[in-house]
Parts: C-alpha cells; structure tokens; sequence
C-alpha cells in the first residue's frame, strides 16, 4: 500500500504526541479514519478550538483562556494568602489544584535547569517570580519540583537566589507515596522517609 | 479550575482514540496546547484530511484514498492469483500486507459474530465476500481471524458457508509465536502447536 498518504501523514502527527509510539498512531488513525460519529472532525476541531481559545496565564505562566487574563487563579482574591507555589509546568497547577490542599498562588517555571537539553537560567521564570514577590506580599515560597537531579539542581539554585529576599521557602516533602508498601520503596526514597519522620 | 472549557473538550476528544485514558488525554492535551511548534494546528490538518480523502474500498472494504477507488490492491491484476484473505477489519489487510508474505486479494468482514456486541451474520460483509468468488475465480479462501472464542465461531460459520462453493477454505496456522519460548506459551498454544506439528 503505497497511496495511503493522508492516512501517512495523520500517523505522523499522532507520533508527536507524548507517549504515543507508531504503534499505537497506527492504531489511533485507523479507528479515527474508521469511526462513524465523525471522529476526526471532533477531534480536529476540538484541537483547533482549544489553540485558538487556550494560552498562558501573563502572571503565573499556568494555561487560561486567553479571553481571561490574568488566569481564574492569579485573580481570586481569596488566593493571596502569602504563599506561592513554584512548578515546572502549567499542568503541575492543575495536578495540585485537583488536590485541593493548597489555596495560594501559583507560578511556572517553565521547566528545569538542564544542561542537556540546553537549559539555562535564562530560559526559566525566575526574573517574574523574583518581580511578583513584593507587590503580592508574599511570604513564603514552596518549591514543587520533582526529586530527579536536575530539579535538585534547580531547587538548590531557587533556594539561593531567594535566600537574600525576605520570604521563606520550603519545598515539597519526602516520604513514602500514600497507598505505597516499605517493600516497594527504593532505598533513598526510605532513608529521606526516615529523615523526614514525624513525630505522633 | 472551572472554566478551561476548550482544555477540557479537548480532553475529552482525545480521551475517544483507541487505548487512551483520561490522564494520557491530560497529558496530550496539556502538550498540544503548549506546542509551540503549532501541533494542535498540524494535528486538526492532518486529521481533516484524512477524514476527507481515506475511505473504504467499495471492493474489499479495505482503506483507501477515495479517489482511487477500487483500491490499490484491488486493481493491480498481478493479485489476481486466486486466493482471498478474509480479515476482519481494514488495518489487518495493512498488517498481513507488510509482512510481503501475501500476494492475493484481501476481503473485510467487519468484525466478527458478536452476540455481546450485537454482531451478527447481516452485519458482516458475507455476501460481498460470496459475490466476489466467481468473478474474481477464487479458488482458496485463507480465512485469517483471531483465536478468540467469537473469531472461532466466525470461522465454522464462514467455513459452513463456503462448504457449498467451489473453494478450499483454510485459515491461519496456529502455533507458538516466533520469538517466543515454550516457557511462556499457554496450554492451549501448546496444544495446537503440537496438533499442528511439522515434519522436517
């Protein structure tokens, strides 16, 4: 089958997508270009809406709608509490945000420090964060960056050029993931369980 | 985060392909909308063209660009070998036609007997297929359906069927899986492979 370019070149597309192999674009652009409710339009339209419609917050960096800017977030008054939440990407909102346990501000980074995929100081948000530490009163920053190395490194670098401003900053605890078993736990996630133990 | 309507529609869209969940949708969707290389866009293009120029063979009901219609593999008169692969669904043809290992004409069924599903005889393409024997001069029908207990009964069905016709009807060897050992090979494979067994 050598004609099959449109179907090519959907597969293509779908292979862009995060965690999406050939494999499975395969299979997704068969079902699409096979399904009887119109699920390529859909689907094709919901994309096209949600680029038109959807963009970053000018304030936190997190997503909005365009037409809302600042975002639902950095506009709710109830949220200036003090606190401000440092994470990497707009989606790192939303996951906290679901968790409703933190009802302060938020702000995006836009990433980790990362001398492999050629990223600098320059490329992250840090100058906005710095610029919004005044004016929103903020007392304390809560860093919410992975435990990989890199954002080590960047929590470390955070750490620093925050150190000289007049707020806190604390970052995410260690521990053992909820619902998880001792057998499970690798060794350093243990050992900064038992750093971090508390008392009962 | 009440109103990321278009986010939101978005992931639900993406949450209808073959084998993605909500948090795989989450995390395509989040990614589309933050591509700044304009994937949603490419994405929504590619899948309209698709939708608009991919349809079935009237012939095989196979995929095909519709203006090429019957499709490719059924116009080229070198297939015209007497043998018909009878497959359930057009991405099999796409499958069994990589391998190089065919060189006849395929048939869709369009599923299998699926009392669960609501599947039955009037939904397949059985009559297609019988219209199809004489003129093409079919002498063998290679049915290649899956092992399940539903494809099983499929195939006594089509091979009843066919029993009238002046046709060999066979279907797809069975038997272990290359790549594969015997450690890993189910009872029931092993049966079968045994039955199947091949002097050398």
């Amino acid at each position: 089958m050598k004609h099959l370019l449109p179907l090519d070149d959907l597969v293509a597309a779908l292979e862009k997508l995060p965690g999406i192999g050939k494999r499975s674009a395969e299979r997704m652009a068969l079902a699409v270009v096979q399904s009887r409710d119109g699920l390529a339009r859909k689907l094709a339209h919901a994309l096209l809406a949600a680029d038109e419609q959807v963009g970053n917050c000018s304030c936190c960096g997190g997503i909005t709608v365009t037409k809302e800017n600042p975002c639902e977030l950095c506009s709710d008054g109830q949220r200036a509490t003090g606190l401000i939440c440092v994470v990497e990407s707009p989606g790192d909102i939303l996951k906290i945000d679901k968790t409703h346990g933190f009802k302060g501000r938020y702000h995006v980074l836009g990433g980790h420090l990362s001398p492999a995929l050629g990223k600098s100081v320059a490329d992250l948000r840090v100058n906005e964060l710095l610029s919004r530490l005044q004016p929103e009163g903020i007392q304390e920053v809560i860093i919410a960056l992975g435990t990989d190395v890199e954002s080590e490194a960047t929590v470390s670098y955070l750490a620093d050029v925050l150190s000289s401003r007049k707020v806190k900053v604390s970052r995410l605890a260690f521990g053992l993931p909820s619902g998880s078993a001792i057998e499970y736990a690798d060794a350093t996630t243990l050992q900064r369980a038992i750093e971090g133990r508390q008392l009962l």
